[in-house]
């Protein structure tokens, strides 16, 4: 490959395109033509090996060669905060120094030829259910005759484990389910789901191994390594049936995407943002009133074969992942690197700001409409859904989230 | 260690209490003083080194050697049933012959003299809710004024994901969880769990990954390992107020423990038994009229710092693991060896087949009286609860599971 500007130039090139120096996101790559996966970070339109940076430098610790080693984050996430600073501090000096020239050039790639993997070995996978607005239209639709909310979701962040093996990266095509749905006279009906969605969402990705115990909210920045996006594809139908009284299982398992592209906290602190206002005297392990600002201003938006139909807002959860990361643990439970937790469905208050057909369609009862005049609620065969999110950086730059995309392949 | 009986022999004299030739569990091990766990299968009051063992056997194929190699079943589960059957036949070889005396001299332990781990990485973990009289306990103590049994509960088996981190093995002391319970007018109390309670399950353990797609009842034979005993741990009052609508969260996430013997499918051919009759018309992938028998008649028992208390009855399940393996991949989420599933609560119908203290108790209004005269409900501190199961096996001989033991620390 043929570097055709300085190093310093491509990271200012790139910035307001939401991956210059402010950003430096990290994924698991594999050249075109290369055999193996590593571990890569992304500065404009290139992925930056890692490992071959940091191997290049005299000056880099032990175990920040072996955080860079691996094939993927799952190293680096182990390793904890000093580690994940010390990276930081040398990608942002390599790629502001034009004296690095040299051996930046033979560390990039071009994002176009790569392949990019899941980024990190899921350890458990909880998804919580933080959006006010969202937690409400499915009361709603579901329980019109009820208060929208249920008396447990002002004073703890609901949440449930879901399935880590069915974690996949951007672009894995989505196979249709097929299960028990709602039938007629309460027999259930087997067959391909009629009502598939998705779930626009935001991902904690979690290191630093806690074997037992609790992690309070004002230790998160130890353990919340960064965010990625997350689409938890939702068959309605069958979870209708089975989720009573244990939660989700089949209408949730049987794929959720993740970004290719963990995007580190140490780019979001522009970002942060106070949550909305509390509405019940919390318990103290989840009173965030004195506590750093864990919510983020970050604008997702969902396209349905490119075209944008809402655009969520991760700032309107009311629960921020401070307060889900504590929650998670205050049994004593601890955390594994490679833990994932992600938001649930965002929704904003506005028709335009929610995260899931369901909502979007309201139960299927009032059709989107899109601009080829073509009606939808649920998910057709063939149609891909890609998620994409940026949030403010230093200075007026952007921070990018790349995407997480999937195209809905027919029932076998 | 010296051995002052012939291999054969060993294997005989200790065929009545469960650990006979016709049994051969197999868990991850070191025996005092050494060091790096490894893989073991019991035999009697013995461990006996499976990779010393295989290593000494010329004719072992490549992928046995693996499989054995490892420092717990990973490499096993992973390398599927022929590989499986392989050691069973070597096992039993070898056992069986006074001629391979010497080679199993120097790979036999004591069983009082090795510490005993987890004995397989787990991938996903699985709950299911597959006993009928445990269900209908459970709806009878908390919405007495309604059926039983919730509309879904007899067209498949519910079940949900629990988390895979906090599985510990029998032996590991259970410290009593913190968290939300309910309280008055609404507004919930923090505090540790005052209703800790136990399940009382039988777990599947599974091998042979399907990267993506469904395993029909006619495969489970490929990808259902063995049997494992779980202790699924439960703060009921933690329970009670999370979970709605998505299901058990905290309530169980901080501690599930399994014991340390895996037993194998091949073990139990004797135990299989006919499930119950079916009282609805199932789903074609779950219609296992025609199918072999995935029924086991295992009897646990529970005790009570040593009392024995109650003994469920695996055969009482009204769902097989082999439904229960069809069920959570019929939406096309495949499979990962290590992936864990277990029964749900075992109780049948019986007040003394009760497999957790909720109905034990019944809810907490008929105490249980122990032989000291003491009365019980829910769990105090540094009481001690064991699990221990057996099966029929061939030609009167006894299949025994170990145990699952823990002891309540008090909260934090």
């Amino acid at each position: 490959m043929t570097l055709d500007v300085q190093p310093g130039s491509i990271a200012q090139s790139h910035g307001t395109v939401g991956f210059g120096i402010e950003n430096l996101p990290l994924a698991s790559f594999t050249p075109d033509g290369a055999e193996g996966a590593r571990l890569g970070v992304r500065i404009g339109e290139h992925v930056l090996d890692v490992q071959a940076l940091v191997g290049a430098d005299a000056g880099a610790s032990t175990g920040l060669r072996s955080a860079a080693g691996g094939t993927n984050l799952d190293n680096l996430l182990s390793a904890g905060r000093s580690v994940w600073d010390d990276l930081r501090a040398l990608l942002v000096r390599a790629l502001s120094s034009a004296s690095e020239a040299h051996a930046l050039t033979s560390c990039l790639h071009e994002l176009t030829r790569v392949q990019l993997h899941l980024p990190f070995t899921v350890a458990d996978y909880v998804d919580f259910y933080a959006s006010e607005h969202h937690a409400s239209n499915v009361g709603r639709i579901f329980r019109p005759d009820q208060a929208p909310l249920l008396p447990n979701w002002k004073h703890l962040p609901v949440g449930y484990h879901g399935r880590a093996g069915t974690i996949v990266p951007t672009g894995t095509c989505i196979r249709r389910p097929k299960g028990l749905r709602p039938g007629t006279d309460g027999v259930p009906s087997f067959g391909p789901s009629q009502r598939l969605d998705i779930e626009a969402e935001m991902g904690f990705v979690l290191g630093g191994d806690v074997p037992a115990g609790e992690v309070k909210m004002q230790d998160a920045r130890e353990h919340i390594f960064g965010l990625v996006l997350v689409n938890d594809w939702s068959a309605r139908d069958i979870q209708a049936f089975e989720y009573v009284p244990l939660g989700p299982f089949l209408g949730k398992s049987f794929a959720t995407s993740i970004g290719a592209w963990v995007v580190q906290i140490a780019a979001l602190e522009a970002a942060r943002t106070p949550p909305p206002p509390r509405e019940k005297t919390l318990a103290a392990y989840l009173d965030d009133s004195g506590c750093e600002h864990w919510g983020f201003d970050v604008s997702l938006e969902i396209q349905v074969d490119g075209e944008p139909i809402s655009s969520p807002q991760l700032s309107t959860l009311y629960w921020t992942g401070a307060q889900m990361l504590a929650h998670m643990t205050v049994n004593g439970a601890g955390l594994r690197s490679g833990d994932l937790f992600a938001s649930g469905t965002i929704s904003g208050a506005g028709k335009d700001q929610r995260g899931s057909f369901l909502e979007m369609c309201w139960g299927g009862k009032e059709p989107l409409r899109l601009s080829s005049g073509k009606e939808m609620t649920f998910l057709e065969d063939k149609t891909v859904v890609t998620i994409t999110a940026a949030a403010p950086g230093p200075d007026g730059s952007v921070i990018g989230f790349g995407d997480v995309s999937g195209r809905i392949l027919p029932a076998t």
